[in-house]
């Protein structure tokens, strides 16, 4: 993801020896044909986020003197095929709210200081991040990590809404860490009062060539009600990238349990290769699997391999090309950029597209 | 609320003697841990706008040369919590549109000059500046006077759509005023085509220490409709504020009157107590009565105390704290935070929270 | 349409021979007093976008070096009335997505070289742009030309999603053309799976005081499915403008066919006509007319006249005002500004109102 390009000098007449303070504006269009291709049917589309998710966003910080500083970031994500805005979960229980532009990417305000960051908010849970930190693919686009697709994590498996978090300064050695608090603001006088209620945590080590991090998260959701997340939702894993120089390589390990469905299983195995000044080719294999509740039920499993170029054409714009293939087990139908496929069959599918960030 | 942070410097190439005009991005991320107690259920969140509604907000003024300028402001509502858009009312009788970012806090287009300002679109009543400019909670927040949580003022109660209004330029010697015509767009053919049609008049005094000022405001509604709105809302409103340095005090008088409704008369009195150069002491009473039409109906009251304070990290960031009670009588059961309450009972909350504007 | 008025300079600390960036942010706001009135109801409006559509945008270039750039567009119509947003159509087939904020308007990532630009995403049909290019009222307000307003071009007659598009280089001697595919994205295993592809090709001549241009597309939907498109449109126009100095000349010609519903044919003739430096006079008459399928069937037909005149305050304000009268025949039933008139009856509206673009 490319950093900010928009520094807004502000506050100029507060005097020369005042906070530093600015306002960006920043985003990223993302353009992909797409195609998915299943035994049920095939998709041909302009899709957008095949290499990173479009966006459009706000961020500010200001120096509050004294080493603190206090900072906000709004971030929408958008379907640049279309125009629309993306999707939120204002509850933490898969109750969406959709339509136009909305900051369901991120929408956070944060005091920080020597203490580390405060932050509160919608947000990444900590334990996704190690899902797209130590996938090659960054889990963007048709190579996607299936550790990520076929997750039975539930609701906050990318990202939890009405959060306060709090991140360990950046001076540790090189160890970071990350606690997240998120609710679900039910009525108290309900049975599921406290469903998406939920702590996160994550904790990782990175210096020169390794970074490595677990984390480990659980969410509260009454068992058998009507918003289809099953009961309890525990999640851990952890993951790890070491950089060789030629060639970095990328692993992660996820178990997700769910009270009365099963437990997921994922493993992804991944390189990145750079390629002369301006390219890197990517490759993994992932799985995931679920063992489900009872005897004698099916546990589906899908394989996924995964290859794909990026090509920088300059710091900001890069032009990429991405294929991928599943094989479904057991039962799985999971199939690629929207096509579908019967249970236990194949699809594969592909990305050819541009990617701008601003 | 503060002011805006950037001013974008534009049209450098027009030559140094044209006219300057400027773009501004302002917002405002206020996000607090917001909790409510009733006989009913509680409610625990992190909610947004507990100090300053949060907002993104784009304007502009383009001076035109001899004294005239034209300026626009775009003003949207956000949840900083999750992420979503605020909610309109597009005819001014109820109907919501909502989903993603909308302009819904301010939506203008003026032209200024020495004559003043005709502006329009969507903004504020001036009837309902009454009711926040002389609350010391400035209507955010759990502490938010009574005189609006309560009010039976209808739908352009805050804001109105479809508004053509004028306001006198700011010459006259600490006298001001403001007069707004906003329709509700109805087919001509219906019985209800004026339903949503008003207008309301504003005229005060600002001068030194004091500052007072009333209001008027009629807004048709036919009798009976299916829109829940009564019958025609006529709204009467007055306060003032004395600054004695030391403290502000804070008054004000609202009477809402909706036929076949009753007849709504609220009262405010509150302090805000400066501490130190950078703390404030917020504290009011206010109480809201509606006399039902009819012989022997009751008539719901509700009482409420709200204590808060405010400290200043900065001109643009605070941390806040605030603590209400409110006390239900004759059949009334407002609640605070999202809390809900047994008719007649009580219920309490508090918000603790950080405002950052940009 | 007025240009963009902040260029944010940024990238300033990457090196003074580096590529020049920029990113900007636009818009209009456009308030509009519209009146309608025919022989079923009449209706009284703040309207918005009476001279130019209201939109707030964020546009940016990035030089590649080479000749080559790469650029994005986000543009979101919105309602200066009561702040809500457009709507888009996702799938070509009329399946709208609205409520908040959305890039409806155009939504497009591009390369640019000396070969031309690669436009990607959601934005104006080859085929509408000479419905717009030669009316003197720009299709915007109630002077709209009527072979737009009574088109049976479908889904795609102005915009479409999910678009490839490719537009020759500016330097061909006035010779411009453009080329766009663009999807349904329907699945494979349905019926109707080509709904909504569809292909527009236009070109063109401008030099000096003539511009001429024609264009030709087709867009494919299953006869008789839920969608209410009908079949398979094809529509064929060309149109042009002389500029004579004291008065510009604008005349165009379209034709609408769709499967198993009819042929729409429609003719426009209207001049420009600068008034002093800052003022135009705006006059048409625009006619469509239904060639239905099968005998005895009526043809309904619509003439319009209209006549404006624009004021301009400066290069980005401006004062309007438009008169407009349509004629029905043979069961047309058109209507101006929301009013609603019965078969064969005339109907008549104005716009009065104020454009600012920043």
């Amino acid at each position: 993801m490319k950093k900010s390009l928009i520094a807004l000098a502000a506050l100029a007449a507060s005097g020369a020896a005042m906070a530093q303070s600015s306002v960006t504006l920043f985003g990223v269009a993302d353009a992909t044909f797409a195609y998915g291709t299943g035994t049920v049917s095939k998709k041909t589309q302009l899709a957008s986020g095949g290499l990173d998710g479009s966006r459009l966003g706000f961020r500010g910080v200001e120096d509050l003197g004294g080493g603190m500083s206090a900072s906000f970031h709004l971030e929408a994500g958008l379907n640049n095929d279309d125009g629309t805005g993306g999707t939120t979960d204002t509850n933490n229980q898969g109750k969406a709210a959709s339509g136009g532009l909305i900051f369901n990417r991120r929408s956070t305000l944060s005091l920080n200081g020597g203490f580390g960051e405060v932050r509160l908010g919608r947000d990444y849970t900590p334990h996704f991040k190690n899902l797209t930190a130590f996938d090659p693919f960054g889990t963007s686009g048709v190579g996607t990590t299936q550790t990520l697709k076929s997750s039975i994590g539930g609701p906050t498996t990318i990202r939890a809404s009405n959060s306060i978090g709090y991140l360990l300064p950046g001076n540790l050695g090189g160890f970071y860490g990350q606690g997240q608090f998120y609710m679900g603001e039910n009525d108290s006088n309900v049975a599921n009062k406290k469903d998406g209620n939920g702590v996160s945590l994550r904790a990782g080590y990175a210096n020169g060539p390794i970074d490595v991090a677990g984390a480990f998260a659980k969410t509260t959701y009454l068992l058998n009600t009507a918003n289809g997340t099953g009961g309890n939702i525990t999640t851990m894993n952890f993951g790890g990238k070491y950089d060789l120089g030629m060639v970095k390589i990328l692993g992660q390990y996820s178990q997700d349990k769910v009270i009365g469905t099963g437990t997921g299983k994922g493993l992804l195995g991944g390189v990145q290769i750079p390629v002369g000044p301006a390219g890197e080719v990517r490759l993994s294999f992932s799985t995931y699997k679920v063992v489900t509740v009872g005897v004698n039920t099916p546990d589906p499993a899908t394989n996924k391999i995964a290859a794909g170029y990026v090509h920088n054409l300059s710091k900001r714009t890069a032009v990429y090309g991405t294929f991928a293939n599943v094989t479904n087990k057991k039962g799985a139908e999971q199939a690629l950029n929207n096509s579908k496929t019967a249970p236990n069959k194949k699809s594969s599918g592909f990305d050819f597209g541009i990617r701008h960030s601003f």
